[in-house]
């Protein structure tokens, strides 16, 4: 089968590019980019020297499925007319996340550039939306943090093992800025150094709280998620607290007990995400389509501390972005994300 | 003045012995060590080369202030007949931060080695207990996560601002797991990499509770501490989350008002504690004994969010050491300590 | 085909169980463990999880092909009785490198076990030796710094392009120290700085000259190698530099290019090594077998400079086990290797 | 005294800024910034924060002393007319480095704006020409890597201890690069990744066989300099290598004693150059003005092994920018630069 790439120069494009290289099924046939048309790929990224790829302006042929690595706005402009044309179109921006159109005009300050398709499009998340991703012809990959956040507390929320009152802390390596240039991401600025940032509130706030909602709509959410950099290249770690809601789960070692079985059981089949033993360093996730959840319970305070970490480029954007093509096009899910993480 | 270090061989010690090199008032007479007895100390650390000392075994002579760099249970033991002697001493260790010994039974797993002294210690975070401080001939300097988490909440708590269902996210660079060998400190473990440690409960977490109940007693403080290591070498940087009190601060803009001002209130007079306009990040700190706390709120679920950093081996460990024994000995409270920052 | 392999639990071993797991026609049927015998390997490699592998004390079955990642000496011992059951061997040691009993004396200050098995053992260098690898049964499995060494040199050292004053500045990740605990390997001595070691001979540099003079024993070689340790987890990168043979190359922009269509033709089919027109950053090669070389003129002086880099673990170390084991069984040699660098 | 320095807004002026607040003798009395103007030094760089200095547009006042930060064509522009003034003037940039307008126009692509000034400026590097930067009144302060090189070099030049035939192998941390925006300081290119630069000349190189011919004209140097970029934040290290000169230090192990003992003798009374007894490691360095040098002989090929290493941002730039204005000044040579490294 056929896929395309569009902005095959950013970050995320680029991990596109080498997972598809090692995948049996699909094979990438064009690739547009916003600077780079006309040049080979490996000119820009000179690690994708063995794929031999031409970046093209606009892409005008047919694929079976088209991968679109634009910024939010850029995206919806260019992912409609090829809708329209009927193709199945992955899309790794926030255009179709938000179920909501308000919602993405407070977020993102600009009109939904097309509401009617928020309804069609599906939340990219196959943990939590695999049967509505296999039907779809539209899915909005989700935000890195997202990913993160939702899968370490989607097993508490859907057992109201909790209450609201939650707070994420997440922390991101610098590669989620992406490959643009900003004293954000000037290596002298964000070396040996750590900071927050976005304290009025991140883009990725929303999709966590629809998406949790979806899960459970019975509590009332009241989440605080504040973003962190971190000085690595790639990996994401969330630290998720919550009351535990103690008329399910009970206090104490037998709450921690049950917490535990309840995550183990909720992940149990699931390829990509393994509820780990001891807390997971993000480099053991680097380069691989896995995330690791962790789930404990601080005793003192009957809270639940739920940690999870992904690769930000890969289940975070890329790899995720290919199993849920793998999921549209009827392939094996787990078809051409067998890579294990490079470590150390 | 005459000042001893014991134990100057690990990095508490040799930052302690760079910074007292440009003391103007304060000179190190002798130091010890655990390992390296009868070398120079350049021999150990040699960007302390220009500080010509040699390492001895014990320490046997007089001085105005002898600070121990040994770790806990260590430090008592040898504290103690110095104690007896009359001198005065600031340790680094935990052996008299908590006045109860139960507490430290509990946490550190042994019995406390002189309880009758644990009254009379101060504890020496002196933007809270200077004048304690200053009339104390034993000052227990705060651990490095306190020392953060404890200048972040300090306003909010003192104030009543918020509740006490208080959830403390804390990073550290590597330098604070100490010099020792262990593959949590392993270059190749630990670069480009994030986790979190101590998931069962930090052994810091009795010293916030017991500084913030005094600093005040009336709510019931939920406190739940989770710590993470870093790749960078230096820098704590804690984010603290708890809801707002609506009865004192109100909610919404109008308290994020309250807040901002209350803890430039509170921090206006003291030299080492900053409160700034933007997230701080812990480079900003580098080798200098500042604090730079940043206090917002998260508008939609109306919680305080106070981030603090410091560099874990100066306002953390021997920097704050220093301020402390300025007080002691009724020295400029800041003497020594004017270095800024290195950055980037 | 069934391979074994002997001490998976350090780097080298770990990076072999990972690009085995991908290989199609190799399957890992034995690890053994110097530690973690009795456990399960991903209790050790969390990142291995996928890799349901038991670690046992001794290899006591049979396999198509062996990996022994012990150290010298170690490695020879448990070899040696290997070899006489009639398996074929891959030592990633340097106990079979060196074809002069009297030189590994000299460097590693130990007699040799088993000189008579010098002849026999292939340098596992393909690129140099590939058929030589494909007709032995033991094959040592070159340093990662001759690899990239020898990759550097070998087309100008080949065609006499230079004379034989050589210096070889070479640069490692701190991985290249293994798994073990010292200060050289200790985050906060290594993180953000820069050194040089072993600066009275490395003991690679015994098996760059034997190999370079292999291939052209006409010019007497002076080889000064100094070896540096960098600030990250993974890659080599040398630089190499050497005065032009003005005789085979002439001077000037005409011997640059000289060089330059030397350095292509030498490599053209080479499924390894790429001769790449921009200086190469380590990262190119993070995780593949992939060997960056990059040939240029000072035009000042009429010196070569070659810089090359690999990725220290694959192709310095697991991957061109992985790659000789391919020959050795005669399976296609890039089978198992075809994974792209993960970048940035 | 009265200081003002020209473009406070990059990593050189703000170094500047910082080692100046802890002068005792040298006050700064103005600070221009390119961008900035009108805004306090502590917005741009929250480390200064005490140091309270509103940037302006132009420096129009007086002052003892201008350091100028400004890169070359720049720089002159702005310290010509303050030369006219009788100013005196400390210039970073290499618009006064090169005696040779030439030379200038060959490595800078553009015309000296001012050729006659050359043969005033003095060559700042205090350890080779500390009795003309008393005297006058313009110092061109050296390149980072020229310093580095050149006091690495220097005792073995002097005495004609090594033939010309020299390389200089380069490594620097990212801060060299200042804070401008490109790919090659972005965090995700950099981090955890080395490669070369500048492989066809480093403008830095025409200094060092400028200042190396002028300590001693006699040998013809043939000097090869490669840069590379680590990552790293500050720290240059340089790897010396050139044939002994064996007339004048024989060879073997004698030859090393004798090359060690000229080194300690040359720099014996230099109080910012260390001959070390191991290889240095670059942050030794960090913060302070000290450079480390460590000679060694490869015994092997009779090769001199000369390595120094810096601060880039302090001896490499600000600190020797204050070495010499406290010269030009008639102060003491080390007044204002007494601090110690920041290790670890």
């Amino acid at each position: 089968m056929k896929a395309a790439i569009i902005n095959v120069t950013g970050y995320g494009g680029a991990e596109l590019a080498r997972i598809l290289a090692g995948h049996p099924e699909l094979e990438v046939a064009a690739a547009t980019g916003r600077s780079g048309a006309g040049r080979r790929l490996a000119e820009i990224f000179p690690h994708l020297s063995p794929v031999d790829l031409d970046i093209t302006d606009e892409f005008e042929g047919e694929a079976d499925v088209v991968f679109s690595a634009l910024p939010h706005a850029a995206s919806a402009e260019k992912v409609l007319p090829l809708l329209e044309r009927g193709a199945r179109v992955v899309d790794f921006s926030a255009d179709f996340r938000l179920k909501d159109a308000l919602a993405y005009r407070e977020w993102y300050r600009i009109d939904h550039p097309s509401p009617g398709h928020l309804a069609d499009a599906a939340y990219g998340l196959p943990e939590l939306n695999r049967e509505e991703v296999r039907s779809s012809r539209l899915v909005a990959n989700p935000g890195c943090y997202p990913t993160a956040a939702v899968l370490a507390l989607a097993p508490a929320v859907s057992g109201s093992l909790i209450t609201g009152d939650i707070i994420i802390d997440a922390k991101s390596g610098v590669s989620g800025a992406g490959r643009g240039l900003s004293l954000t991401t000037h290596y002298s600025e964000v070396n040996d150094s750590l900071r927050a940032y976005s304290v009025a509130g991140h883009r990725h706030m929303p999709e966590i709280t629809q998406e949790l909602e979806r899960i459970n709509p019975g509590p009332d959410l009241r989440i605080t998620l504040l973003t962190h950099l971190v000085p690595m290249t790639r990996g994401i770690l969330v630290s998720c607290y919550a009351p535990l809601n103690p008329d399910v789960v009970g206090t104490g070692a037998g709450a921690a007990a049950t917490i535990t079985e309840a995550y183990a059981d909720h992940y149990r089949e699931e390829p990509f995400v393994e509820v780990v033993a001891e807390p997971p360093s993000t480099k053991q996730t680097l380069g691989s389509n896995r995330c690791c959840v962790y789930p404990t319970v601080d005793l003192r305070t009957n809270r639940l501390m739920a940690i999870a970490c992904i690769d930000n480029l890969v289940k975070g954007a890329a790899g995720q972005a290919v199993q849920n093509a793998n999921l549209m096009l009827g392939l094996e899910e787990t078809s051409g994300l067998g890579q294990l993480a490079v470590y150390p």
